[in-house]
């Protein structure tokens, strides 16, 4: 039943736990089971005490995660399978945001839908000065619930209008200008710099950080919990009418041509 | 009882309605008529399949809209004519907040108070480079519950205080980069860009988009169901005391003369 | 009982009533006393009907205010002192939050973490430009659930994350482009100009204005009364931990030496 590792977990000796997404394709989808993978890890890591802060990174030359599996999604039937993978999004996010460690995001290459979201979840967002965010769901026939309501939340409503409505790439600088990201380094620095910050917030006592991480990111996490119940039917909706399945089937076949 | 219509409807090839607010005077006060009127046109859109998005527009070389018509709520005493009031702009909002449809704004020329609320209920807008927003209420002696509320949520609360509390016109420029629109272009383009966005977004498939927006838009309608509540109160007491009503019978002799 | 004076209060023609933070350290650090005494003066100015708006300032070559008052801090234990804090906290920003008279703060020097959120309280912000904005409690060990929730509500989640988590000090130019203040000037220029606005606020009429700002200010106000029951955990921890106590002290000997 054990699926294959897809997730590499390495320390530094600033109380940083770097988890890294450096198997798969290299647009780095996230399947369920990898999405099972990274909140399994994130929640070892936040019960250990030797581990300050927690650092995302999708690996070097590599995306930090292109969305869901479209091998996956795209025999969706629009049932209990939506229901399942829903599911596994909202656990995944909610582990993310509950816990009590800062958690920075490397953003290299593609950050994109689901992925996005991934970075959304955490406290910081450093992007190489060639990546691209998207929130591509509308164009490609997903619903958008949870997109929708997670950039409201981080980058208010005018700017989720925005990268929802346009369904546009925005480029690290529009990323940066409307608070998407913090900080454009060069996709060679990327990971060392969500590394130092990392580490400065790992140098902060444990009583002061674990007091307010959960506390502010409490109201997210209660929005994530209304998005599971209320994005099920949206999206069984969308995937029962199909046409997402086959724009799934057209990215595929581009991207492994 | 039927008032004569104040706004025209027009369709394009790519599935979008145009809602030209081109009767009246040129700066296109709002009366409660025309809400009304307009309030049914979205209504019938909405439900009408071969629709795909909605665009607001002025008409060529006419303002937005230029807030309420102060040739009837100079009128106003303070008591159940400030309810209906509130009520058919509340019905009004509240209607364009909850469709399924994306409605994109063009804007020229004055785009102020209960205008810009119009244009801040929908999804996104284009602003010409000589537009002008404004949110007077204070200084015009009336309650800004519902201005302080929309743009709090839009533009976020800091930029909402700078703009309730100051009174002051925003430029296109400015207003571009405080989010309260998202495009700026020549006045001879924005009704055409206008259109190119919504047909793109009606361009996408019905199941994700009508699962989508009224999920994204309903915590906001809640709010504005709060504001009929609330506002009723401090309308009632603004108009009461009579100043309002005395600064819009100048403004209406100036904008009359 | 009575403790000394340490706010000035003086009106302008313009019913504008100045509090000027011109005793203590001239970095202004905000003790249990002086929190209760600019409570109560704001409080009397809100029932005045001669003050149509309140300025607040730290007074000439002053911060306007560093914190609280580490000679009180550093000698918490982590029980009842720790809430008896909190509450004169949340009473002091429920009191400027929940009146119906705008505020404007003038701010030069250090604005910093219990002396921002006072700023954040009021309505418009005017900083000058050699002004230096933190929230530093994660790096100092004291739990930031105030700062964390006020910031959001203010500037938006992603500013909120990049101010908490880097606990880096933002000049005048960063506080304005991400809306935690809405104008910059010479430092010369910052009281007369928080005056001008105040004064222009205090020019419109009582009702629209009385009616207006209670109602935009209630959900914040809401989410402050969360964060004092809330709040009162998390600091109790922080301060048992001990650690946020000493790094109080190494602060007061530097400022002191």
């Amino acid at each position: 039943m054990a699926s294959a590792s897809t997730i590499t977990l390495s320390k530094t000796e600033g109380r940083v736990a770097v988890l890294e997404f450096d198997a798969a394709h290299e647009f780095n989808p996230f399947s369920m089971n990898r999405m099972r993978e990274l909140q399994d890890l994130v929640r070892l890591l936040d019960a250990d005490d030797e581990v300050g802060a927690i650092v995302l990174y999708g690996g070097e030359g590599r995306s930090f995660a292109a969305g869901g599996d479209f091998n996956e999604t795209s025999e969706f039937e629009g049932g209990t399978d939506v229901d399942e993978w829903i599911d596994h999004i909202t656990d995944l996010y909610t582990e993310l945001v509950r816990g009590k460690k800062p958690i920075v995001s490397a953003i290299d290459g593609f950050c994109v839908g689901l992925g996005l979201q991934i970075a959304i979840c955490g406290d910081y967002r450093i992007a190489s000065e060639r990546a691209t965010l998207i929130m591509p769901e509308l164009k490609l026939g997903i619903a958008c619930t949870f997109g929708g309501y997670m950039l409201e939340a981080l980058i208010g409503r005018s700017a989720m209008q925005s990268m929802v409505f346009s369904a546009d790439p925005w480029p690290a600088d529009v990323s940066l200008a409307h608070g998407l990201v913090h900080e454009v380094v060069d996709a060679s620095a990327v990971r060392d710099r969500a590394i130092e910050r990392a580490e400065a917030m790992a140098s902060w006592t444990a009583a002061a950080v674990h007091g307010t991480r959960p506390q502010i990111n409490e109201a997210f996490a209660e929005g994530l919990e209304r998005c599971r119940v209320a994005g099920k039917s949206a999206h069984r909706s969308a995937f029962s009418a199909g046409e997402a399945q086959e724009r799934m089937k057209a990215v595929l076949r581009k991207s492994n041509a």
